[in-house]
């Protein structure tokens, strides 16, 4: 099972794709999309769109895992991450794909075991876990932060559960740590 | 000309599509595309793309215009404003339209001469200018509201500036046979 994993962003969008068939999780591609932040909004858009479909026609996974932006950022922020992340599940859903979404504490604590690691914390468990070299190319936080989304998917999947926040008021009772305000 | 407008939202998206063509804007088709709330948030931005996507391939407008969300609102509301913004916005740019974006301020300035007219005064409006019989079937206040952003794109594109309907006096003065009541 092929799991594309995104960290879907307004300037950066990071990718990771898994195969998850064995018993240990693969790499097979990653990297990130950058954007023309002098472009448009809605041009950026198509380019996040138009790149993941491209990436899924090429390598065709299984399941699209993303993760959810954190809460408590600024309205306009969350307007554009809400764009960001839409582009990447439309590209999903429009190939078929099943679209999983995870938190940043799930992500995280799946990855390294602690909801409240640091980025170099979930960069170096993902390098670990798949047997990455360190320098390797196109190895970048973003590009590290989407093969965790998958590595979360394919931890959840093996276990037969999922879980959804439902809105704000199970997400301050599953996450009090994250609200911010 | 056609103009395909909307007003998008996460429960219910509107939309209207005019014929800017001659010197009168004439509508073609309006309603709302009205969302399973039980569906997951991935299957709603789905369902807003295919309506979208259908109602392009039947009608096969020049230009789409979208109502920029309001600011100030909480930020996971601004987050599924955001979603369901980008598959409107996708649903044009994947059938070649261009995207143009308002304000509503904007828009209801375009629409009756102020900023800060309340929905009944722009629904009013709306059916004034497109001659529209009081309950007609579909003409909801959604509806209203992207047949709104479709007259404000007219308004801006055909002079390429900035032009406005300068408010209901002048409205009447200058269009006496649209008056119905």
């Amino acid at each position: 099972m092929l799991i594309l994993g995104i960290d879907p962003g307004s300037r950066v969008t990071g990718y990771g794709i898994i195969d998850a068939s064995s018993g240990d999780e693969t790499p097979v591609a990653f990297g990130t999309v950058r954007l023309d932040t002098s472009d448009s909004h809605p041009d950026r858009l198509k380019e996040i769109f138009d790149a993941l479909t491209d990436l899924i026609c090429e390598h065709t996974p299984d399941a699209l895992a993303i993760e959810m932006p954190v809460y408590g950022q600024n309205p306009q922020s969350m307007l554009k991450l809400g764009r960001a992340q839409a582009a990447a599940m439309l590209a999903g859903l429009n190939q078929d794909l099943s679209v999983a979404q995870y938190t940043p504490k799930e992500i995280k604590k799946s990855v390294t075991g602690n909801g409240n690691a640091s980025k170099t914390q979930v960069q170096y468990m993902v390098r670990s876990i798949l047997n990455l070299e360190k320098g390797t190319s196109g190895f970048t936080h973003d590009a590290a932060d989407a093969l965790a989304v998958a590595l979360c998917h394919s931890n959840r999947g093996s276990h037969g559960e999922t879980q959804s926040y439902t809105g704000w008021a199970s997400f301050v009772a599953n996450n009090p740590d994250r609200v911010s305000e």
